[in-house]
């Protein structure tokens, strides 16, 4: 059985980044066990894998090491970066649904970081209320590396009255331009219902921890769900099989 | 025969725009004639084919009509902007070479949207450029909507000195971040050296608009075409049969 390393919290699963490989995971139909690593122990935990760093820290040069990752006995690999898992999966399970089809690598990789460029006005929502619901040993590190990088407290950081609505406001625009990618009838970026790809699980990843972290039932939710037509609401539900 | 209407200059066809669909039609094969549009003319005779703007001006509400445009009188249709024009072809000629393979227009649409946002180095060296070779006609407008954009002069805009080189350095590293998106040997988006498709003519559109305005022999081509491992002369060579 497959090992799938996943940051805790005080309510489960939340990483939008360790969601795309539980959701790859889960897609490929690939068994797997969770270990749970807190952030001050996931550099020790991917070294001990043999795993090399994903990235580099801020100053460009420090080995920056992360999850997600694997380990799969089967071919004794340790793995991590979420499109790296990916393909790996692909190649090592041939017989199981493909994440990244022939001839699309560059173009996942490039919608991926289009994607990424609309969500300017998440993290102020969203690592403010990851602080709070992750657990105290993760909390720590979490808090100081992005006070560092933002200069203000997370507390500081999260938006107040006017500004909240100017920022949430803006969100929703952020994901306007995505949605002007799409097709007006389909679901997932390769079209339709069904022709699920590891872009799907990349940008869903980032969806499900704003559901996740507002919760099911919140005014929040209740927003990005009905957005553009409903079309994420209505992705998150089409992905919910590989939740 | 398809009309495809383009601007003009005293050294022929330079726009990145209108290259896309140059390109897209050759690929495909389709006979057309080129009719030349100076800038000023270009709303009229947009209007006047029946083709509605592709775009709005700065403000945001009064309509933009650009070219590329096409008129097909085999479907008495007129169209314009590159990727529509890119799906009618697709459409009406499904005998011929595909743009716009099934399941990726999202895809190629981000791809587009990702790699503009990786060419903010490069309009103060092209806009520039291009007002020098405009006939008379097209550059004063072109002047002067650049100058009401970027508040100077296309004199005062191109880089000079250690500018030039910063800056310049500055365009090589966007499309640094263009090329890790590429698997090692590809040539074109899709992989390998045939698999040709819009983006990659989106792309190249941009990459021979340099190689048009600075000349064949210029050092400035032989840097971009010999940047990331020659990736961008390689790509620009595997499409010349397309130009």
């Amino acid at each position: 059985m497959l090992i799938f390393y996943d940051i805790p919290s005080k309510i489960g699963a939340w990483s939008p980044n360790t969601w795309k490989t539980r959701y790859s995971l889960n897609f490929k139909g690939i068994p797997y066990k969770t270990v749970w690593v807190e952030y001050p122990d996931i550099e020790k935990t991917i070294k001990d894998l043999g795993i090399a760093a994903s990235a580099t820290k801020p100053d460009g040069k420090t080995p920056h090491y992360t999850v997600p990752a694997i380990y799969d006995p089967a071919t004794k690999t340790g793995l991590s970066d979420s499109f790296a898992i990916a393909k790996y999966l692909d190649e090592k399970y041939p017989d199981k649904p493909t994440l990244v089809p022939r001839g699309t690598e560059a173009l996942q990789k490039a919608y991926i970081d289009a994607m990424m460029s609309k969500f300017d006005a998440l993290w102020q929502f969203m690592f403010p209320k990851t602080t709070w619901i992750l657990n105290e040993k993760s909390e720590e590190p979490f808090r100081r590396t992005r006070k560092q990088k933002f200069e203000k407290t997370m507390e500081e950081m999260y938006p107040q009255g006017e500004k909240r609505k100017e920022e949430w406001k803006r969100l929703e625009e952020g994901l306007g331009q995505i949605d002007k990618w799409y097709g007006k009838e389909d679901i997932l970026v390769m079209g339709g219902e069904d022709k699920v790809c590891f872009a799907d699980f990349a940008f869903a990843g980032f969806v499900i921890w704003i559901r996740i972290l507002f919760g099911k039932e919140s005014e929040e939710w209740k927003d990005v769900s009905g957005w553009q037509n409903e079309r994420w609401g209505r992705m998150i539900q089409t992905l919910e099989k590989y939740e």
